[in-house]
Order: structure tokens, then sequence, then C-alpha cells
């Protein structure tokens, strides 16, 4: 199976990657852009193929390594 | 509104962080771990509501300064 993983940071979080993003996008003359929060996205390829097993490995893969949970957030989506 | 974007390498082109990941999921005892790849993600938030306008938009923005498209892949979604 497949696991789509993005991390976000938290709300409240300084995202100062997300900032330079829109001021470069004003720099190029995109007007109206409100906010811009940059985050990660990580695709797993796993040998599981059962959906509860390669569940309970992604969130387990997310809390150990992929994301700081302290000010990120995740959420996955599985693929056959 | 609001656009989420997905970066992602082409396949092909070489992915040292993915690997790394790899590689430390590995150390972690995490078994069956056949494949990672990392992209980015980025959330960008449009005073624009009108969805063509902003579709317009998010596609210049990826084709300008978001993704390089000789490498790279981008793909979106829109909410409101």
């Amino acid at each position: 199976m497949k696991a789509r993983i993005k991390i976000t940071l938290k709300n409240g979080v300084l995202d100062p990657q997300g900032k330079a993003i829109q001021s470069a996008l004003g720099s190029l003359g995109f007007s109206g852009v409100n906010d811009v929060r940059q985050g990660k996205y990580i695709e797993v390829e796993l040998a599981e193929n059962n959906e509860a097993a390669a569940k309970d490995a992604i969130e387990r893969m997310c809390k150990d390594l992929l994301a700081n949970t302290v000010i990120e957030n995740y959420s996955y989506e599985l693929v056959a």
C-alpha cells in the first residue's frame, strides 16, 4: 500500500518559509494572497497490504520520526 | 478560497531526502518500507472567490515560483 502523508505546522506556529513565499509572490505581482503556509508531503510505499496494519505502522512512523507533534499536525490517506 | 498544493519530484529524479527517511525508518525498526519520496505541501489563502480565476492564479504561481517544472510535478485542489 501507499501512504500519502501531509505534515503541516500547527496554527499559531510561526512559518517563515510560508512568509517568504508570500512575499515572493507579492514581488512577482500576485496580489490578493492573504496567507501562505508551507508543510511537507511524504509518500511511503509499504509492503504491508492489510489496511489496519498499514495504518498502525504509518501512525507510529509519523509520531516517531516524520512529524514533530509539538508544533506539527499530520494527516494521511492510504491508497492500494 | 484556499488552495492546497502538492509538489512532488518527477519519477526517475533522485530523492536523497526520501532515501534518508527510508533509511531512518529502517534504523527505527520499521520493516517493509519499499520506497519513500518527499515533496512539498503548500497552502495558499487567496482573496479571490471566483474558482476559474483562482485556478488560473494558482497555475501561474506553481509555474513561476512554487514548482521547478523541469524536475517537479504539481497538483492542487481548491477549497472554498
